[in-house]
């Protein structure tokens, strides 16, 4: 049978679906590491549908299929779905169905629903599960039904793991595999199931390529005092590596022996693991002589606190950053308004990348670029297609969201800026929102205090206005790994998390005016202890980036006394961070973004 | 056998124990209702030990005996325990056993606890058991042990409920049970039991004397659409009561049947009952062919939200309270330092609660006055005693923390003012707790914050320079009911209930000097829909409170000028509000205090 159409595909999945007699088949986007990007090989829901955006789940019944995707991907699922036979749901509409009451509708009482249980986290498929015995339908994880299907599939990432020395990981293995094995034990526990990608790199000081944006290698871990293992494909394990484990008493087992592995583990110990990064499938393999501690890992834990050499390294990071921020922004103002060398929000991406490439210990960027001109910078999370690719005038806002890994930290900056004469709304939401980042940014609170209790500070000046936005104020950044980490947050949403000393989180207020423009300001967070006191210890935060605020856009009178003098502060740091590293014509030019107000 | 002596009583206790082989007695603070104020009925804690305080548990064994207090009354223990037999357990010091780590330690594995199943919520003896279990001992409800040996015990209260009428209450009953069964229903129950005092008095529309401070009366209820009942002592129940009760539908059983009711309750139905505010022993009653869904229930949550009568009842009774606070601020004002006319702590409370009750519909103080002067005002809970009573002299500050019950609102209101010329570190500090009390009173936020996401800005100007208080910024006000009731508060905990209109809520940041002085100034706010913006609707605070704020005591330049345009403002309403039902002479001195800064 040839399958090289979508309803060609569909019809070989239900093929497959009739012979196991399961009625029903989910297809998420995740791989089996809930990793945020996943690899090639795990993209069987673009496969399935042709929807190639990063957030969708396809459901495949006898007689029908959907995709449920969020407002980001409604016009693009729209076009791509166009005659594969498969339905949109708009999520987030009342009139859309939730993909379980999808399925109470359509399949009868008695029914299967099968999935792949190597790409649903344990978490989520008991909730599916329960939401689905409800309503008298049961769930079943499967093989990888796509797999015999999808004869050019990619193969699973094989680049090599590379070592991320002592001196700019700050602790050798052993020390954290201590560590580790201390919190374990505090935890009541025998051995620690690792399986999220950036927890087994922070915690064997390996990194990888195998996954866009996130410096990682695919694996999974298992730690314990008795032993600890790399569970991988022999190719991305080189000698150098090989040898930088077995120095830390670190085995390497094959990458499909994990649940065998897991199977074998011996009666009446406890396992932690954590239930939302783990797959249903892995999670099934712990043996039910065993017993499970679910929740946030250590590694987790101790990954979120920067050790001084992280921070060092993040200090550093931010200048090279900074420089090329402040050439691709100097570029950008040469050529906006200049027909002789137009610049799209593509082509202006493109350039901030190369920018940043030529800077020493780049490694990649650490998410896609949002370049976001005029109406499209309302766009929370736009993403320019060739289509949508807007030439960049000398007039309205731009909205850039970047960052990227650097050997020695990793960066996430947003900054907004006025290619023209910017209107007095555009000055005054600009000023709210820079009211809010700078807040939060020199907040001092005690030794405790969760996000949720700070978020307020990022809004205020909004909220004041009758003014918000709908996204997180602030996420945890990786030391060379993922641009969001857990587990503290600055949100509205409780997060149990305490801010603690050595944290890095982002400080990203926005204003979005739909079909008009976007306003975000996005600085990263370091948090430190500010001072003792008869009322304990406070803490406080200093900014790591280092990059100019637009002050075109800025309404002095509407700032504080304080916050004019914290802007001009930051102002003064920037120039004096960076200067050294600019020629002189650059340096002039960043002079004057960085004049006092 | 005489038992008039401590030793006495607890040996007679044991010997009870003994008997019923049991190897330790609990005996909690709470009454079956777990009120914050039991009726001196059932202070068996304060008959076994002596101790008189509002919060304490003792325990009796065999061998030992002891009463776990907290900070607040470490002192007062200490003298009140010497020479009983029972040892003092400071709970917050370290050194300190927990109550189930004292226990385990003294109990055998296999041993038995009592406890008074009607005294203890099911929620925390749930956790009791729990807690004791993992250390092999079990966990027995008992009949009150220290009926039989308490012979001149108080009866249960037996004064009247009386009616508020629907003028004041603003909801006929009928229409409250109409409201009720809707959420009994929509959460898919079939009847509601109610053992919160305050929580009866709501939906019935009565209210009574029984308790001190709150303005209740003792009883169950039980409310379904089928049938509603309300059980209490007969006494209670006059002819206008019992045809009020009537009219709405709602029938009277005897107060100790509601255990008999319940146990008749038929098959397969679903009840709603808040563990927190049931006893163990009650909840048992319910049988177990019936559903039980537990939290707070819809009564708590409609109550949270005051109708236009209940709010216009408020804004009536803050001009009375405001009057008879003004002519004690006065009075006091003219009294101390005058050695003909001294007065102290306790006269100046008593003095107070004279001049409110002098105002009309004025019922009772809805707690008992702290009045701390100096140094005594650094203690959060600080009451005067005999011994304690510290005179008024003319310098340093005195904070005074009270309130009442009027028929048509209940007030909460501290104020801290300088008794001579304050000092330069006074002002700081009350200015500071001064900016967090306008910037959380003058805030606006979307509908669905909670208050734990505000909290910060009572704190704000105090985290600044590494001050904090330790206690809750706001706590829910009910109308003519509890001085303190949920479901919301504004704390640095997590509350997940959001800020909805209609909701009365204080505003009380502190800062407290040990030794020195303590500062806390307490408005009522009311929350109230601001406007509605392209981002949603947005909410803000009504300040109730009509003070005069010491405004000796305010460093103008600290304040924004947002800061002291509030307080001017609110000056200027304090007078115009006040001053038509005062004397020229009152007048003529609060528009002093009320002058613009």
């Amino acid at each position: 049978m040839d399958i090289t159409n979508i309803p060609q595909r569909l019809e070989a999945l239900r093929e497959a679906l009739r012979t196991r007699r399961i009625d029903a088949y989910i297809i998420p986007s995740s791989d089996p590491h809930m990793s945020e990007y996943p690899a090639d090989h795990w993209r069987t829901r673009t496969w399935i549908s042709g929807f190639t955006g990063s957030a969708g789940t396809v459901v495949v019944t006898a007689r029908k299929a959907g995709l449920w995707t969020d407002s980001r991907y409604f016009l693009q699922a729209a076009e791509q779905l166009a005659g594969s036979g498969i339905d949109l749901y708009k999520m987030g509409l009342a009139e859309t169905p939730s993909l379980t009451d999808f399925l109470a509708k359509e399949l009868a009482e008695g029914a299967t629903v099968g999935l792949d249980g190597m790409t649903y986290s344990a978490e989520e498929t008991e909730r599916l599960e329960a939401a689905l015995r409800r309503k008298g339908i049961a769930t079943r994880l499967t093989d990888d039904l796509i797999a015999p299907l999808w004869r050019d599939r990619p193969a699973i990432p094989r680049g090599p793991f590379f070592v991320l020395p002592d001196e700019l990981s700050g602790m050798s293995v052993e020390e954290k595999l201590n560590q580790i094995n201390n919190m374990i034990h505090q935890a009541g526990a025998d051995g620690l199931l690792l399986t999220a990608l950036d927890e087994i790199a922070w915690a064997f000081n390996l990194r990888g390529t195998d996954v866009a944006y996130n410096p990682v290698g695919i694996g999974y871990a298992f730690i314990s005092e008795e032993e600890s293992f790399l569970f991988t494909l022999p190719e991305k394990v080189s000698e150098e590596v090989a040898g930088h484990l077995r120095q830390a008493g670190v085995g390497v087992g094959a990458y499909s022996k994990i649940a065998t592995y897991l199977s074998r583990l011996p009666e009446g110990k406890t396992i932690l693991v954590d239930k939302r990064k783990t797959s249903a499938a892995l999670f099934e393999a712990i043996p039910k002589h065993c017993h499970v501690a679910t929740g946030t890992t250590p590694v987790c834990q101790l990954k979120a606190i920067k050790n001084e050499t992280e921070i060092e390294g993040f200090r550093q990071a931010v200048v090279r950053d900074g420089v090329a921020l402040t050439r691709f922004h100097k570029w950008l103002e040469e050529r906006v308004g200049n027909p002789a060398t137009p610049v799209t929000e593509r082509s202006a991406a493109r350039h901030l990348s190369a920018l940043r490439a030529a800077q020493p210990r780049y490694l990649m960027d650490s998410f896609e670029t949002i370049c976001g001109y005029g109406a499209h910078g309302a766009i929370v999370h736009y993403a320019a297609t060739p289509e949508s690719d807007a030439t960049l005038r000398p007039e309205g806002l731009l909205l850039i969201d970047s960052g990227a890994q650097y050997l020695d930290g990793t960066t996430d900056i947003t900054r907004t800026v006025a290619l023209g004469e910017p209107t007095e709304a555009m000055r005054r939401d600009f000023t709210r929102v820079l009211k809010g980042m700078i807040s939060l940014a020199k907040s001092k609170f005690p030794a405790g205090t969760r996000g949720s209790q700070l978020d307020i500070l990022a809004r205020k000046a909004l909220w004041d206005a009758g003014l918000n936005y709908l996204h997180g104020t602030g996420h945890g950044i990786g030391h060379c790994l993922n641009v969001h980490e857990g587990p503290q947050s600055i949100r509205m949403e409780e997060n149990p998390t305490a801010l603690a000393p050595g944290m890095v989180t982002s400080d990203e207020p926005g204003l979005y005016r739909a079909n008009e423009y976007g306003i975000r300001i996005e600085n990263m967070l370091l948090t430190r202890v500010d001072s003792e006191t008869e009322f304990g210890q406070f803490l406080r935060f200093e900014s790591l980036t280092l990059c100019y605020i637009d002050t075109r856009l800025v309404i002095a009178p509407m700032l504080s006394a304080r916050e004019r003098a914290w802007l001009n502060r930051y102002h003064a740091r920037v120039y004096e961070a960076l200067s050294p590293h600019l020629d002189e014509a650059e340096r002039a030019w960043l002079k004057e973004k960085t004049v006092e107000i």
